[in-house]
């Protein structure tokens, strides 16, 4: 099941481009979450949605644009349906932190929404700020899908010592939020964050759900202090859920975010997870939402404290290098990238939209022995612990 | 036979990184190409290796870098070694192309040469250009190892359906030489080359040998004078062998050379094959000659053609998101590189000197209809008989 639950995971760590209509007679009798200790759940969403259900209609003018599913729809059962719990935490996230990014642009940027549907069913909304003064690249997506899982996925999963009959499809159910955020400024890093919530039917008809997610920096020079504060805000929001989680998740992420043929890491890491179905689908939901509510305070602090800061064209060349090596790791190794790309019909704008608006490869490039730059790489060679 | 062919022949489209030592023991008895029809093997490498052994030595000097096997032993057998026969072919390939390269030059700069020895035996030779005042980044590799197919490979065969015995380990010879030149006049577009022999030894004892290579042109703008005459003169060295070779390989080119999630072409084609291992390898390793040959030719009038040409920052934008989708194939199709990469102690900065100095991603970048831009996307989309 684990290597199944990683394949599907894989599907949706860039976006989500399967599907067939979504709630579609075929996947009604496929939902699940429901009854699951629900008088634990009172967050915001939650309270909003239920003072909105009064007037049969959802204040969705704080969204970056309408939800995929229908408004109405997504109040009805919100208490009772975690697909629609997790949508409206995911818009709200996406809302939230586009909101908080703009509003760090000198000259007012704004991003810019796409609303997408795929004829087979589902959509998501894509949001880009693109050259911007503070950030040159800023990408926020949401999507929302239902699908079966194609036979490269199985394929995938028969790779991975999963015996399953070739070429039969899964029904599935995906949603999530992802975003990575590259800056102009070299002193300010890049960020990268995904949340995401599946559920799949196997063949002999069981039905599985399960949460997964990181958030994750990539520095251009390091300073310890903001390294600090981004983990300690993380392994913050994951203590308040259980205390193994954050060692856990930490070395996770930095096993995931390692660009092999280089031997380094693509940042200093932060928290990674998948395959979390426990204790409870309801307190599975509450840890990954403190993890995407921590994203904001965990980031916007350091695009602050560096967004001003004075650099040169040697400071911007190392950063396209650092990009070149983004690139590296989004294209060869980041299965969800991958994936995507390879399933037709694919929204490759969607999914691409992580990669930066410049990159830059010298051959043999080093930096020189006592640089800031190699600074930086020794960190990413000998991953660190920072809280 | 030919799904493990084209999983070894994947292992040389960027490099050869696989090795034990070369000319080991375990190899002495697996060497080919005796006795095949020498009659008609009268060439220019040939001649000289011929006059140079009445003098036991071999003349280097006109190569980058001297070759991976020691002169004197290249030239013993040469007549008969198809090993070394390639060996001094690429070697010559390699020279011929940089030092035409660098003839283009406005301020005389020249390849910066690498000759690099893995432990396990074999090695390289990388030439680069790197900031060059016509060629932003231009990279002419040879690898020449021998080593054993790992177990990755040996996935990658049961993937394709060839039933082995799992972690079963082949040994093979690769050589090959390879070539990305990244001009930066937007006017002239960038080519790419790979000629490789190879031979390899199955768990049955029994031993195959073929060859596999091609060229292709990657323009910015289309000229379609220039399109003709590079399909033209590539078409021109397949004829003098077999005229079914060009059209067939430059289907070939077209299908491999697709960036699949964008349903467009990486370029303008031109040919790509694998497996060639008749009608014999004398005439094969002709074949492959007179394809390496016409590189220069094909390419070098186009440079001369269009590197003053003006141009301004509208076309360099469009040169570098059209040097995204080169890094999007290489990275995520070209299986070549992705394999490369995997191996364990890869010479990845051989493998990646493919990659452009820089490249640029736009989400949702769309050129204008009537644009010269749109013009090349295209043809891009639906690719054309040149000739």
């Amino acid at each position: 099941m684990n290597a199944l639950r990683h394949t599907i995971s894989l599907l949706s760590l860039s976006s989500f481009q399967l599907g067939r209509r979504m709630r579609s007679q075929h996947f009604r009798g496929f939902l699940l979450g429901t009854g699951l200790g629900l008088s634990t759940f009172a967050t915001v969403t939650y309270a909003q949605a239920e003072a909105a259900k009064v007037n049969r209609k959802l204040n969705t003018s704080k969204f970056m644009a309408e939800p995929i599913t229908d408004a109405n729809a997504l109040l009805e059962d919100a208490d009772e349906n975690m697909r629609h719990r997790m949508e409206l935490m995911i818009m709200e996230i996406q809302a939230e932190f586009c909101r908080a990014l703009e509003s760090e642009e000198f000259s007012g940027q704004k991003f810019k929404v796409d609303r997408w549907m795929r004829k087979e069913g589902g959509g998501g909304v894509t949001c880009v700020l693109q050259d911007g003064d503070v950030f040159e690249k800023a990408g926020v997506n949401v999507s929302v899908v239902t699908g079966s899982l194609p036979p490269a996925a199985v394929q995938q999963m028969r790779a991975r010592g999963k015996a399953l009959t070739e070429n039969v499809k899964l029904p599935f159910f995906a949603s999530g939020v992802s975003a990575v955020i590259h800056p102009r400024n070299p002193h300010v890093p890049t960020i990268h964050f995904n949340y995401r919530y599946f559920e799949v039917q196997l063949p002999d008809g069981s039905k599985q759900w399960w949460f997964g997610g990181g958030t994750d920096l990539t520095p251009y020079y390091l300073d310890e202090a903001d390294a600090r504060h981004f983990h300690k805000t993380l392994k913050a929001a994951c203590d308040e859920h259980d205390v193994s989680y954050y060692p856990k998740f930490k070395k996770w992420c930095d096993d995931y975010f390692h660009i092999k043929h280089r031997n380094e890491s693509r940042g200093i890491g932060g928290i990674f997870f998948d395959d979390i179905d426990e204790p409870s689908q309801q307190e599975a939901f509450n840890f990954v939402k403190s993890c995407a509510k921590a994203v904001t305070p965990s980031y916007l602090p350091l695009v602050q404290k560096h967004k001003n800061a004075a650099y040169g064209d040697k400071e911007r060349q190392w950063q396209l290098l650092r990009r070149g090596r983004y690139v590296e790791f989004n294209l060869i190794y980041d299965r969800g990238t991958k994936f995507g790309l390879y399933t037709p019909g694919a929204r490759y704008e969607s999914i691409l939209m992580s990669l930066p608006l410049h990159a830059r490869w010298e051959y043999m490039h080093e930096p020189q022995a006592k640089s800031k730059e190699n600074a930086l790489l020794q960190v990413l060679q000998n991953p660190k612990e920072w809280v």
